[in-house]
Protein backbone atom coordinates (compact mmCIF):
# COMPACT_ATOMS: atom_id res chain seq x y z
CA UNK A 1 0.00 0.00 0.00
CA UNK A 2 1.42 3.31 -0.99
CA UNK A 3 0.58 5.85 1.52
CA UNK A 4 0.05 9.44 -0.10
CA UNK A 5 -0.76 13.15 0.75
CA UNK A 6 -2.42 15.37 -1.39
CA UNK A 7 -1.70 19.23 -1.02
CA UNK A 8 -4.20 21.55 -2.57
CA UNK A 9 -8.19 20.88 -3.35
CA UNK A 10 -9.21 22.35 -6.91
CA UNK A 11 -9.25 20.48 -10.07
CA UNK A 12 -6.19 18.63 -10.67
CA UNK A 13 -6.31 17.70 -6.91
CA UNK A 14 -10.02 16.33 -6.76
CA UNK A 15 -9.40 14.57 -9.73
CA UNK A 16 -6.07 12.46 -8.90
CA UNK A 17 -7.99 11.60 -5.40
CA UNK A 18 -11.13 9.76 -7.39
CA UNK A 19 -8.53 8.59 -9.44
CA UNK A 20 -6.46 7.07 -6.27
CA UNK A 21 -9.47 6.03 -4.65
CA UNK A 22 -10.48 3.19 -7.30
CA UNK A 23 -6.67 2.23 -6.92
CA UNK A 24 -5.81 -0.94 -5.79
CA UNK A 25 -2.42 -0.37 -3.64
CA UNK A 26 -2.50 3.93 -3.00
CA UNK A 27 -4.14 4.93 0.11
CA UNK A 28 -4.40 8.96 0.31
CA UNK A 29 -3.93 9.07 4.28
CA UNK A 30 -4.73 12.99 3.95
CA UNK A 31 -5.42 16.24 2.03
CA UNK A 32 -4.04 19.32 2.88
CA UNK A 33 -5.70 23.01 1.71
CA UNK A 34 -5.38 26.67 3.13
CA UNK A 35 -9.02 27.44 3.01
CA UNK A 36 -11.14 24.87 5.10
CA UNK A 37 -13.81 24.89 2.31
CA UNK A 38 -12.36 23.69 0.08
CA UNK A 39 -11.95 20.56 2.06
CA UNK A 40 -15.60 19.42 2.30
CA UNK A 41 -15.73 17.30 -0.38
CA UNK A 42 -12.79 14.84 1.08
CA UNK A 43 -14.04 15.27 4.93
CA UNK A 44 -16.14 12.20 4.24
CA UNK A 45 -13.34 10.22 2.70
CA UNK A 46 -9.88 10.85 3.91
CA UNK A 47 -8.53 12.84 7.03
CA UNK A 48 -8.16 16.60 6.26
CA UNK A 49 -6.22 19.29 7.47
CA UNK A 50 -5.53 22.89 7.00
CA UNK A 51 -2.25 22.85 9.26
CA UNK A 52 1.05 21.96 7.26
CA UNK A 53 2.52 21.72 10.94
CA UNK A 54 -0.63 18.63 11.02
CA UNK A 55 0.91 16.99 8.13
CA UNK A 56 1.37 13.13 8.53
CA UNK A 57 4.22 10.77 7.10
CA UNK A 58 3.94 9.85 3.61
CA UNK A 59 5.63 8.05 1.22
CA UNK A 60 4.65 10.73 -1.80
CA UNK A 61 3.70 14.25 -1.10
CA UNK A 62 1.73 15.26 -4.35
CA UNK A 63 1.61 19.17 -4.58
CA UNK A 64 -1.24 20.48 -6.53
CA UNK A 65 -1.34 23.96 -6.20
CA UNK A 66 -1.07 26.82 -8.92
CA UNK A 67 2.41 27.38 -10.11
CA UNK A 68 3.73 30.39 -8.68
CA UNK A 69 2.44 28.73 -4.88
CA UNK A 70 4.45 25.86 -5.49
CA UNK A 71 7.94 27.07 -3.93
CA UNK A 72 6.05 28.63 -0.65
CA UNK A 73 4.30 25.62 -0.55
CA UNK A 74 7.71 22.95 -0.79
CA UNK A 75 9.90 25.15 1.71
CA UNK A 76 7.43 24.15 4.19
CA UNK A 77 7.49 20.40 3.38
CA UNK A 78 11.40 20.62 4.22
CA UNK A 79 11.19 18.30 7.06
CA UNK A 80 9.37 15.67 5.97
CA UNK A 81 10.96 12.47 4.60
CA UNK A 82 9.45 11.03 1.25
CA UNK A 83 8.91 12.29 -2.50
CA UNK A 84 7.92 15.33 -2.85
CA UNK A 85 6.41 16.00 -6.22
CA UNK A 86 4.85 19.08 -7.99
CA UNK A 87 1.86 18.38 -11.14
CA UNK A 88 3.03 21.34 -13.21
CA UNK A 89 3.63 21.35 -16.58
CA UNK A 90 5.88 24.04 -16.76
CA UNK A 91 7.96 24.40 -13.45
CA UNK A 92 11.11 22.65 -14.13
CA UNK A 93 12.64 20.28 -11.39
CA UNK A 94 15.77 22.64 -11.08
CA UNK A 95 13.12 25.31 -9.48
CA UNK A 96 13.75 24.56 -5.93
CA UNK A 97 16.21 21.86 -3.99
CA UNK A 98 13.25 20.62 -2.20
CA UNK A 99 11.26 19.69 -5.50
CA UNK A 100 12.13 16.17 -5.77
CA UNK A 101 10.18 15.36 -8.34
CA UNK A 102 7.21 15.80 -11.16
CA UNK A 103 4.02 13.61 -11.53
CA UNK A 104 2.77 15.99 -14.47
CA UNK A 105 -1.17 14.87 -16.11
CA UNK A 106 -1.10 16.04 -19.67
CA UNK A 107 -4.15 17.70 -19.80
CA UNK A 108 -6.64 20.14 -18.55
CA UNK A 109 -8.89 19.50 -16.33
CA UNK A 110 -12.50 20.95 -15.43
CA UNK A 111 -14.71 20.28 -12.49
CA UNK A 112 -17.63 19.73 -14.51
CA UNK A 113 -15.86 17.14 -16.88
CA UNK A 114 -15.82 13.23 -15.96
CA UNK A 115 -12.26 12.31 -16.96
CA UNK A 116 -10.96 8.58 -17.78
CA UNK A 117 -7.95 9.04 -15.96
CA UNK A 118 -6.38 5.75 -17.64
CA UNK A 119 -6.06 7.91 -20.93
CA UNK A 120 -4.61 10.47 -19.17
CA UNK A 121 -0.59 10.78 -20.08
CA UNK A 122 1.52 10.80 -16.69
CA UNK A 123 5.00 12.85 -17.53
CA UNK A 124 7.44 11.67 -14.61
CA UNK A 125 10.33 12.61 -13.36
CA UNK A 126 12.83 12.63 -10.13
CA UNK A 127 16.17 14.18 -9.30
CA UNK A 128 16.92 10.27 -7.77
CA UNK A 129 17.26 7.10 -9.59
CA UNK A 130 15.79 5.81 -6.51
CA UNK A 131 12.43 7.67 -6.69
CA UNK A 132 11.58 6.71 -9.71
CA UNK A 133 9.72 3.47 -9.35
CA UNK A 134 7.89 4.34 -6.58
CA UNK A 135 6.18 7.07 -7.95
CA UNK A 136 5.89 5.43 -11.29
CA UNK A 137 4.00 2.65 -9.14
CA UNK A 138 1.80 5.24 -8.14
CA UNK A 139 1.13 6.26 -11.40
CA UNK A 140 0.31 2.85 -12.98
CA UNK A 141 -2.24 2.76 -10.38
CA UNK A 142 -4.68 4.96 -11.99
CA UNK A 143 -3.04 5.62 -15.89
CA UNK A 144 -2.20 3.28 -18.42
CA UNK A 145 -0.10 5.80 -20.39
CA UNK A 146 3.15 6.21 -18.08
CA UNK A 147 6.32 8.33 -19.48
CA UNK A 148 9.84 9.05 -18.18
CA UNK A 149 10.03 12.97 -19.13
CA UNK A 150 12.56 15.50 -18.32
CA UNK A 151 11.94 18.89 -17.75
CA UNK A 152 13.79 19.74 -21.16
CA UNK A 153 11.75 17.42 -23.13
CA UNK A 154 8.52 18.71 -20.84
CA UNK A 155 9.52 22.03 -21.89
CA UNK A 156 9.11 20.81 -25.47
CA UNK A 157 6.05 19.20 -24.99
CA UNK A 158 3.94 22.37 -23.95
CA UNK A 159 5.35 24.21 -27.46
CA UNK A 160 4.00 20.61 -29.13
CA UNK A 161 0.94 20.82 -27.52
CA UNK A 162 0.60 24.37 -28.45
CA UNK A 163 0.29 23.05 -31.87
CA UNK A 164 -1.43 19.77 -31.13
CA UNK A 165 -4.19 21.48 -29.68
CA UNK A 166 -4.35 25.39 -29.45
CA UNK A 167 -3.54 25.77 -33.29
CA UNK A 168 -5.53 22.69 -34.41
CA UNK A 169 -8.38 23.97 -32.41
CA UNK A 170 -7.65 27.71 -33.94
CA UNK A 171 -7.98 25.43 -37.83
CA UNK A 172 -11.30 24.17 -36.61
CA UNK A 173 -12.70 27.90 -35.52
CA UNK A 174 -11.55 29.26 -39.04
CA UNK A 175 -13.88 26.05 -40.46
CA UNK A 176 -16.45 27.31 -38.47
CA UNK A 177 -16.41 30.80 -39.56
CA UNK A 178 -16.49 29.68 -43.26
CA UNK A 179 -19.43 27.83 -42.46
CA UNK A 180 -21.22 30.85 -40.75
CA UNK A 181 -20.49 32.87 -43.48
CA UNK A 182 -21.87 30.97 -45.97
CA UNK A 183 -25.10 29.45 -43.92
CA UNK A 184 -23.37 25.48 -43.87
CA UNK A 185 -24.15 24.17 -40.34
CA UNK A 186 -20.71 23.44 -38.82
CA UNK A 187 -21.87 19.99 -38.00
CA UNK A 188 -21.61 19.09 -41.09
CA UNK A 189 -17.80 18.63 -40.39
CA UNK A 190 -17.90 17.08 -37.14
CA UNK A 191 -17.23 13.49 -38.28
CA UNK A 192 -14.22 14.54 -40.82
CA UNK A 193 -13.18 16.30 -37.67
CA UNK A 194 -13.34 13.91 -35.80
CA UNK A 195 -11.76 11.32 -38.21
CA UNK A 196 -8.70 13.37 -38.80
CA UNK A 197 -8.07 13.18 -34.88
CA UNK A 198 -8.59 9.41 -34.92
CA UNK A 199 -6.22 9.31 -37.99
CA UNK A 200 -3.61 11.23 -36.58
CA UNK A 201 -3.29 9.39 -33.59
CA UNK A 202 -3.24 5.68 -35.14
CA UNK A 203 -1.13 6.51 -37.95
CA UNK A 204 2.16 9.36 -38.50
CA UNK A 205 0.62 12.68 -39.29
CA UNK A 206 2.77 13.32 -41.62
CA UNK A 207 2.20 9.82 -43.72
CA UNK A 208 -1.40 10.42 -43.82
CA UNK A 209 -1.48 13.92 -44.86
CA UNK A 210 -3.82 14.54 -47.55
CA UNK A 211 -5.16 17.96 -49.53
CA UNK A 212 -4.42 20.16 -52.77
CA UNK A 213 -1.41 21.23 -50.88
CA UNK A 214 -0.28 17.59 -50.75
CA UNK A 215 -1.17 17.35 -54.12
CA UNK A 216 0.49 20.24 -54.99
CA UNK A 217 -2.63 21.20 -56.62
CA UNK A 218 -2.22 25.00 -57.92
CA UNK A 219 -5.56 25.09 -59.81
CA UNK A 220 -7.76 23.91 -56.98
CA UNK A 221 -5.04 26.19 -54.68
CA UNK A 222 -5.74 29.38 -56.24
CA UNK A 223 -9.34 29.07 -56.60
CA UNK A 224 -9.32 28.69 -53.06
CA UNK A 225 -7.27 31.99 -52.24
CA UNK A 226 -9.45 33.41 -54.18
CA UNK A 227 -12.46 32.85 -52.46
CA UNK A 228 -10.58 34.10 -49.09
CA UNK A 229 -11.29 37.32 -47.97
CA UNK A 230 -10.34 37.52 -44.58
CA UNK A 231 -6.53 38.75 -45.13
CA UNK A 232 -5.34 36.45 -42.10
CA UNK A 233 -7.14 33.50 -43.38
CA UNK A 234 -5.53 34.42 -46.95
CA UNK A 235 -1.63 34.83 -45.51
CA UNK A 236 -2.67 31.29 -42.73
CA UNK A 237 -3.90 29.21 -46.38
CA UNK A 238 -0.48 30.42 -48.15
CA UNK A 239 1.76 29.52 -45.64
CA UNK A 240 0.65 26.62 -44.20
CA UNK A 241 0.38 24.82 -48.06
CA UNK A 242 3.78 26.18 -48.27
CA UNK A 243 4.57 24.36 -45.15
CA UNK A 244 3.43 21.15 -46.53
CA UNK A 245 4.72 21.14 -49.53
CA UNK A 246 8.08 21.91 -48.16
CA UNK A 247 8.07 19.15 -45.31
CA UNK A 248 7.85 16.42 -48.28
CA UNK A 249 11.12 18.39 -49.43
CA UNK B 1 -38.97 0.62 -51.77
CA UNK B 2 -36.76 2.79 -53.96
CA UNK B 3 -35.09 1.17 -56.87
CA UNK B 4 -31.51 2.53 -57.41
CA UNK B 5 -29.19 1.55 -59.79
CA UNK B 6 -25.28 2.40 -59.08
CA UNK B 7 -22.70 3.39 -61.84
CA UNK B 8 -19.30 2.43 -61.02
CA UNK B 9 -17.21 0.04 -59.07
CA UNK B 10 -15.08 2.05 -56.73
CA UNK B 11 -14.73 2.88 -53.22
CA UNK B 12 -17.76 5.41 -53.37
CA UNK B 13 -19.66 2.90 -54.88
CA UNK B 14 -18.75 -0.37 -52.84
CA UNK B 15 -19.47 1.70 -49.54
CA UNK B 16 -22.62 2.88 -50.96
CA UNK B 17 -23.20 -0.38 -51.90
CA UNK B 18 -22.76 -2.18 -48.73
CA UNK B 19 -24.85 0.61 -46.54
CA UNK B 20 -27.69 0.33 -49.01
CA UNK B 21 -27.78 -3.27 -48.41
CA UNK B 22 -28.39 -2.78 -44.97
CA UNK B 23 -31.26 0.10 -45.60
CA UNK B 24 -34.85 -1.01 -45.36
CA UNK B 25 -36.82 0.16 -48.56
CA UNK B 26 -34.36 0.58 -51.17
CA UNK B 27 -33.05 -1.67 -53.28
CA UNK B 28 -29.99 -1.33 -55.74
CA UNK B 29 -31.12 -3.19 -58.37
CA UNK B 30 -27.98 -3.16 -61.11
CA UNK B 31 -24.34 -2.11 -60.75
CA UNK B 32 -22.82 -0.49 -64.03
CA UNK B 33 -19.10 -0.69 -64.52
CA UNK B 34 -17.31 -0.71 -67.81
CA UNK B 35 -15.05 -3.15 -66.77
CA UNK B 36 -15.84 -6.05 -65.95
CA UNK B 37 -13.15 -7.34 -62.94
CA UNK B 38 -14.52 -4.53 -60.34
CA UNK B 39 -18.41 -6.16 -60.73
CA UNK B 40 -17.03 -9.43 -59.19
CA UNK B 41 -17.69 -8.50 -55.58
CA UNK B 42 -21.67 -7.30 -56.48
CA UNK B 43 -22.42 -10.36 -59.07
CA UNK B 44 -23.76 -12.61 -56.10
CA UNK B 45 -25.31 -9.73 -54.63
CA UNK B 46 -27.31 -7.75 -57.82
CA UNK B 47 -27.94 -7.86 -61.25
CA UNK B 48 -24.55 -6.20 -62.60
CA UNK B 49 -23.65 -5.18 -66.55
CA UNK B 50 -20.84 -3.35 -68.68
CA UNK B 51 -23.07 -2.00 -71.04
CA UNK B 52 -24.92 1.47 -70.39
CA UNK B 53 -27.39 0.21 -73.28
CA UNK B 54 -29.12 -2.41 -70.81
CA UNK B 55 -29.39 -0.20 -68.18
CA UNK B 56 -32.61 -0.97 -66.15
CA UNK B 57 -35.00 1.83 -65.23
CA UNK B 58 -34.73 2.83 -61.56
CA UNK B 59 -35.91 6.15 -59.86
CA UNK B 60 -32.76 7.27 -59.25
CA UNK B 61 -28.81 6.84 -60.66
CA UNK B 62 -25.95 7.48 -58.73
CA UNK B 63 -23.03 7.92 -60.45
CA UNK B 64 -19.90 6.97 -58.42
CA UNK B 65 -17.23 7.53 -61.24
CA UNK B 66 -13.89 9.77 -61.08
CA UNK B 67 -14.98 13.53 -61.55
CA UNK B 68 -13.09 13.83 -65.37
CA UNK B 69 -16.16 10.70 -65.95
CA UNK B 70 -18.83 12.32 -64.95
CA UNK B 71 -20.28 14.29 -67.90
CA UNK B 72 -19.39 11.64 -70.49
CA UNK B 73 -21.50 9.36 -68.27
CA UNK B 74 -24.25 11.34 -67.43
CA UNK B 75 -24.74 12.11 -71.33
CA UNK B 76 -25.48 8.26 -72.01
CA UNK B 77 -28.10 8.73 -69.40
CA UNK B 78 -30.38 11.28 -70.99
CA UNK B 79 -32.74 8.88 -72.41
CA UNK B 80 -33.25 7.67 -68.69
CA UNK B 81 -36.19 8.73 -66.48
CA UNK B 82 -35.32 9.12 -62.88
CA UNK B 83 -33.30 11.28 -61.15
CA UNK B 84 -29.36 11.22 -61.82
CA UNK B 85 -27.30 12.52 -59.22
CA UNK B 86 -23.72 12.27 -59.12
CA UNK B 87 -21.35 12.05 -55.52
CA UNK B 88 -18.65 14.43 -56.41
CA UNK B 89 -17.62 17.11 -53.81
CA UNK B 90 -16.41 19.96 -56.65
CA UNK B 91 -18.34 19.21 -59.64
CA UNK B 92 -21.40 21.51 -59.38
CA UNK B 93 -24.93 21.02 -60.05
CA UNK B 94 -25.08 23.30 -63.52
CA UNK B 95 -21.81 21.46 -64.86
CA UNK B 96 -24.07 19.56 -67.32
CA UNK B 97 -27.98 19.91 -67.91
CA UNK B 98 -28.83 16.55 -67.35
CA UNK B 99 -27.36 16.16 -63.89
CA UNK B 100 -30.08 16.87 -61.70
CA UNK B 101 -29.42 15.93 -58.92
CA UNK B 102 -25.68 15.71 -56.00
CA UNK B 103 -25.31 13.33 -53.35
CA UNK B 104 -22.31 13.82 -51.90
CA UNK B 105 -20.91 11.81 -48.73
CA UNK B 106 -18.59 14.40 -46.97
CA UNK B 107 -15.48 11.89 -46.31
CA UNK B 108 -12.84 10.12 -47.99
CA UNK B 109 -13.03 6.24 -47.87
CA UNK B 110 -10.53 3.87 -48.63
CA UNK B 111 -11.53 0.30 -49.54
CA UNK B 112 -9.72 -1.40 -46.36
CA UNK B 113 -11.80 0.72 -43.51
CA UNK B 114 -14.86 -0.42 -42.48
CA UNK B 115 -17.35 2.85 -42.27
CA UNK B 116 -19.95 3.76 -39.81
CA UNK B 117 -22.28 5.67 -42.37
CA UNK B 118 -25.24 6.72 -39.96
CA UNK B 119 -22.10 9.26 -39.34
CA UNK B 120 -20.99 10.20 -42.58
CA UNK B 121 -22.81 13.69 -44.00
CA UNK B 122 -24.37 13.50 -47.26
CA UNK B 123 -24.64 17.03 -48.73
CA UNK B 124 -27.92 16.77 -50.91
CA UNK B 125 -28.71 18.90 -53.92
CA UNK B 126 -31.47 19.14 -56.60
CA UNK B 127 -32.23 21.38 -59.46
CA UNK B 128 -36.08 20.24 -59.28
CA UNK B 129 -37.45 20.84 -56.48
CA UNK B 130 -39.74 17.93 -56.29
CA UNK B 131 -36.87 15.17 -56.48
CA UNK B 132 -35.80 16.81 -53.16
CA UNK B 133 -38.24 14.38 -51.15
CA UNK B 134 -36.96 11.06 -52.65
CA UNK B 135 -33.14 11.79 -52.82
CA UNK B 136 -33.68 12.59 -49.07
CA UNK B 137 -35.56 9.48 -47.94
CA UNK B 138 -32.29 7.60 -49.69
CA UNK B 139 -29.93 9.30 -48.06
CA UNK B 140 -32.01 9.06 -44.54
CA UNK B 141 -32.03 5.29 -45.10
CA UNK B 142 -28.50 4.89 -44.53
CA UNK B 143 -27.62 8.07 -42.70
CA UNK B 144 -28.28 10.24 -39.79
CA UNK B 145 -26.92 13.71 -40.91
CA UNK B 146 -28.21 14.40 -44.54
CA UNK B 147 -28.12 18.54 -45.18
CA UNK B 148 -29.38 20.27 -48.32
CA UNK B 149 -26.23 22.14 -49.49
CA UNK B 150 -25.60 23.89 -52.48
CA UNK B 151 -23.55 23.89 -54.81
CA UNK B 152 -21.84 27.39 -53.89
CA UNK B 153 -21.93 26.21 -50.13
CA UNK B 154 -20.74 22.70 -51.55
CA UNK B 155 -17.96 24.72 -52.98
CA UNK B 156 -17.24 26.90 -49.53
CA UNK B 157 -17.56 23.72 -47.54
CA UNK B 158 -14.30 21.97 -49.30
CA UNK B 159 -12.53 25.15 -48.45
CA UNK B 160 -13.69 24.52 -45.11
CA UNK B 161 -12.61 21.30 -44.91
CA UNK B 162 -9.11 22.07 -46.28
CA UNK B 163 -8.80 23.86 -42.78
CA UNK B 164 -10.83 21.41 -40.26
CA UNK B 165 -8.95 18.51 -42.29
CA UNK B 166 -5.34 19.40 -44.18
CA UNK B 167 -4.25 22.07 -42.34
CA UNK B 168 -5.60 20.56 -38.72
CA UNK B 169 -3.44 17.52 -39.68
CA UNK B 170 -0.27 19.63 -40.47
CA UNK B 171 -0.84 20.76 -36.99
CA UNK B 172 -0.46 17.39 -35.73
CA UNK B 173 2.68 16.36 -38.08
CA UNK B 174 3.87 19.59 -36.67
CA UNK B 175 3.81 18.31 -33.08
CA UNK B 176 5.12 14.68 -34.34
CA UNK B 177 8.15 16.85 -35.42
CA UNK B 178 8.52 18.89 -32.10
CA UNK B 179 8.28 15.76 -30.74
CA UNK B 180 10.76 13.58 -32.50
CA UNK B 181 13.34 16.45 -32.28
CA UNK B 182 13.40 15.84 -28.80
CA UNK B 183 13.35 12.45 -28.23
CA UNK B 184 9.57 12.48 -27.12
CA UNK B 185 6.89 9.94 -28.18
CA UNK B 186 4.39 11.40 -30.02
CA UNK B 187 2.01 9.37 -28.21
CA UNK B 188 2.19 11.60 -25.32
CA UNK B 189 -0.18 13.87 -27.50
CA UNK B 190 -2.58 11.43 -28.46
CA UNK B 191 -5.15 11.91 -25.46
CA UNK B 192 -4.67 15.70 -26.05
CA UNK B 193 -5.54 15.36 -29.86
CA UNK B 194 -8.87 13.44 -29.60
CA UNK B 195 -9.89 15.88 -26.62
CA UNK B 196 -9.40 18.41 -28.83
CA UNK B 197 -11.27 17.36 -31.56
CA UNK B 198 -14.07 15.91 -29.32
CA UNK B 199 -14.10 19.49 -27.94
CA UNK B 200 -14.75 21.73 -30.77
CA UNK B 201 -17.17 19.25 -32.26
CA UNK B 202 -19.13 19.46 -29.03
CA UNK B 203 -18.89 23.46 -28.68
CA UNK B 204 -17.96 26.41 -30.54
CA UNK B 205 -13.95 25.69 -31.65
CA UNK B 206 -13.57 29.88 -31.25
CA UNK B 207 -15.51 29.21 -27.62
CA UNK B 208 -12.99 26.84 -26.33
CA UNK B 209 -9.82 28.37 -27.64
CA UNK B 210 -6.97 28.32 -24.90
CA UNK B 211 -3.87 29.01 -25.15
CA UNK B 212 -0.62 31.12 -24.85
CA UNK B 213 -2.33 33.24 -27.64
CA UNK B 214 -5.58 33.49 -26.31
CA UNK B 215 -4.35 34.71 -22.96
CA UNK B 216 -2.14 36.95 -24.71
CA UNK B 217 0.75 35.64 -22.50
CA UNK B 218 3.53 37.57 -24.30
CA UNK B 219 6.16 35.78 -21.69
CA UNK B 220 5.36 32.70 -22.89
CA UNK B 221 5.24 33.30 -26.83
CA UNK B 222 8.55 34.61 -26.76
CA UNK B 223 9.90 31.76 -25.07
CA UNK B 224 8.33 29.27 -27.61
CA UNK B 225 9.86 31.88 -30.36
CA UNK B 226 12.74 31.10 -28.98
CA UNK B 227 12.73 27.28 -28.82
CA UNK B 228 11.41 26.89 -32.98
CA UNK B 229 14.38 26.95 -35.16
CA UNK B 230 12.37 25.56 -38.67
CA UNK B 231 11.77 28.77 -39.78
CA UNK B 232 8.09 27.68 -41.43
CA UNK B 233 7.54 27.05 -37.45
CA UNK B 234 8.16 29.99 -36.39
CA UNK B 235 6.43 32.19 -39.32
CA UNK B 236 3.52 29.75 -38.14
CA UNK B 237 3.41 30.19 -34.70
CA UNK B 238 3.40 33.92 -35.22
CA UNK B 239 0.97 34.36 -37.71
CA UNK B 240 -1.96 31.64 -35.73
CA UNK B 241 -0.80 33.56 -32.71
CA UNK B 242 -1.86 36.31 -34.09
CA UNK B 243 -4.38 35.42 -35.73
CA UNK B 244 -6.51 33.77 -32.31
CA UNK B 245 -5.35 37.71 -30.96
CA UNK B 246 -7.49 38.83 -33.70
CA UNK B 247 -10.18 36.91 -33.90
CA UNK B 248 -10.42 38.18 -30.04
CA UNK B 249 -10.41 41.67 -31.06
Amino acid sequence: MIKIVILGAGNVASHLFKAFQTAENVEVIQVYNRSKIALENFKSKTQTTTDLAELKNAEIYLVCVKDDAIEEMISKLSQKDGIVAHTSGSVPLSASAKINAVFYPLQTFSKQTEVNFKEIPLCLETSEEKDFDLLEKLAKSISDKVFAISSEQRKKLHLAAVFANNFSNHMFAIAEDLCKQNEVPFEVLSTLIKETAQKATRNSPKEVQTGPAKRNDQATIKQHLAQLNNADYKEIYKLLTQSIINQDG
